[in-house]
């Protein structure tokens, strides 16, 4: 774990370089393509190589389930974990859809979900049967964690082994947006009343639970700035949430980036971050979720998610929408003529 | 003209009800996947038919040239339109990348640039060699832009009679966010100094000839309350936009919507809803332009664009990466699970 942490390097600067260079020398103004010059210059610096295809994407969703659920902080029981997973394995939710018309590799993992989910294609990693109530004690034990961030490392580089140059994450979990309002609040100092939303649709009544469920996780698993990453992790977080962790870090030290897609994953992406600051680089935050917390923890970190559609779904829908993006700017980067090519006047200012 | 305008109908409310009804029986939180689902039962509404598919989606691309160009507006020089016209034909530009990769179709049709544009694939329906300075008097005369709204009408319906069901605006034409500029400030009373921006990127300087050739053109041409939208069009408008605002009218009254670009394609689309307001029913505003009235006349209209990723290029760019929103949105609409099919629990709240 910790050793495929420290070999997560920064993205090629000189890649960077030659990739700007060479948007600007394309036949549109300079920067007028807006932040998909940035995913293509991005994309080329993260994989070492200007010329770098987008090849085999995949996503990786995550499910499990959360002790804290049964406090009420989420508006659906949490019998619909497993059938929602079920609903993955039949191909009938949304991410099932805008996965398959990209032509998109998805993987779904039961990393931690209450009940069983030995459904056909779903991947059988179960490190237990849901986390602990967070409010009472720590969520998981570090050497759970460990396991799910080892499973979602080694699920990473199984994808990248078989030619996947772009992940994306993904999760389903009753209950899983309290955590995730945690992780946020100890990782980035974001109050709880500006990380937590409604989740899933809850009320002004359950909203009032969510915030106290996160100060009460906090103060009972002393959680303070002394607190290490993996601890932290182990106490606030959950399984799936250490899977996407554990697949962000994997994918980064293969050099291979990251979709992250909304509220959990992107609490995971943090969390990744805190374990090696070098993350950052093979991460594109896929959209800005309708979680209203979401908002505070991108602007904590400086970074404007690709899309901003009012989606609060999870499951990897957003990561699967912007991949489309992330592919439109390689061939951008890979396929325009420049102006030289194209025998076209340069601007005169 | 005046008789396709007058055929306009509002989209079919009944479809609409049936569509958000249908959406909110799929296994996902109601409203959870945002501006997805709004463009779902928006194009449903548009064609009149819940199961309606996109099929041969397809953007016209209207170049011509500006009379006003000569007056400093632009950073590049006027021989650049022709050259992007080429540009096109050779399949060089970043539209043809993206259309290409999206399989839709592409038209690039030369309907006003100064210089000639014979190349292969573009289509010849050159109104007149460029507008005149509308600083001195009207762009064009109110027969040319009669027949340069049908050209558009016309090759809108062509392409629905060939089957096509998803039309995409583009422009290509050096000067012409000046235009664009006059034309929301005539229609939607934002001031010069808010509708004016940097176009393909101009300095502090030209920044200010821009907006004053806009006043000067506004009364120049005696545009006030009274104008009727012919003559506002006429006098402060150009060609390619005269063709954009006819494609969107002819397929508005075809039922068929429209994704209309950016700043250029704006001006025209809030044309054509002056000519009748339920043409806002088939359009769908694929991106916030970076030129910077864009945000003011959206806000004007009440309208949030799909996307926002400060692309500020033209040519239907922002138009092509929209399209995959909307064919996801019709895909979650048609494909996914509904809670009684899959068997999952609903919310308790």
């Amino acid at each position: 774990m910790t050793d495929v942490t420290d070999t997560i390097k920064p993205a090629d600067a000189n890649v960077a370089e030659l990739a700007k260079k060479r948007l600007d020398s394309l036949t549109k103004p300079q920067g007028s393509l807006g932040a998909l010059e940035e995913c293509a210059w991005r994309y080329a610096a993260a994989r070492g190589d200007l010329w770098a295809n987008i090849e085999k994407p995949t996503i990786l969703t995550f499910a499990g389930d959360h002790g804290v659920a049964k406090t009420g902080v989420s508006a659906y029981p949490q019998e619909v974990t497993p059938q929602m997973v079920a609903n993955f394995a039949n191909g009938g939710a949304a991410i099932n859809v805008l996965t398959k018309r990209a032509d998109i590799v998805l993987k779904v993992v039961d990393i931690g979900v209450a009940a069983p989910c030995d459904f056909p294609g779903v991947v059988q990693k179960k490190v237990a049967p849901g986390t602990q109530d967070f409010t009472q004690g720590p969520a998981m034990t570090e050497d759970q964690t460990r396991q799910a961030l080892e499973i979602g490392m080694k699920l990473a580089e199984q994808a990248i082994d078989n030619g996947c140059t772009l992940i994306g994450t993904g999760d389903m979990g009753i209950g899983n947006t309290t955590p995730s309002a945690a992780l946020y609040t100890a990782f980035l100092g974001v109050s709880p009343e500006q990380t937590v939303g409604r989740g899933t649709g809850v009320d002004d009544e359950h909203l009032k639970i969510k915030i106290s469920a996160i100060e009460t996780a906090l103060k009972v698993n002393k959680i303070n700035e002394s607190s290490t990453t993996m601890e932290v992790l182990a106490r606030l977080g959950g399984f799936e949430i250490a899977g996407i962790c554990g697949a962000i870090l994997g994918a980064a030290a293969k050099g291979v980036p990251v979709v992250v897609d909304g509220y959990i994953s992107g609490a995971a992406a943090v969390t990744a971050m805190k374990f090696n600051k070098h993350v950052l680089d093979y991460c594109f935050f896929s959209h800005l979720s309708a979680e209203a917390g979401h908002k505070h923890a991108m602007s904590a970190l400086g970074i404007k998610p690709l899309l901003d559609l009012g989606l609060r779904l999870g499951e990897g829908t957003g990561a699967a929408l912007a991949m489309d993006l992330i592919k439109a700017s390689v061939d951008i980067l890979h396929k325009m003529a420049t102006f030289a090519d194209a025998g076209v006047s340069e601007a005169s200012q």
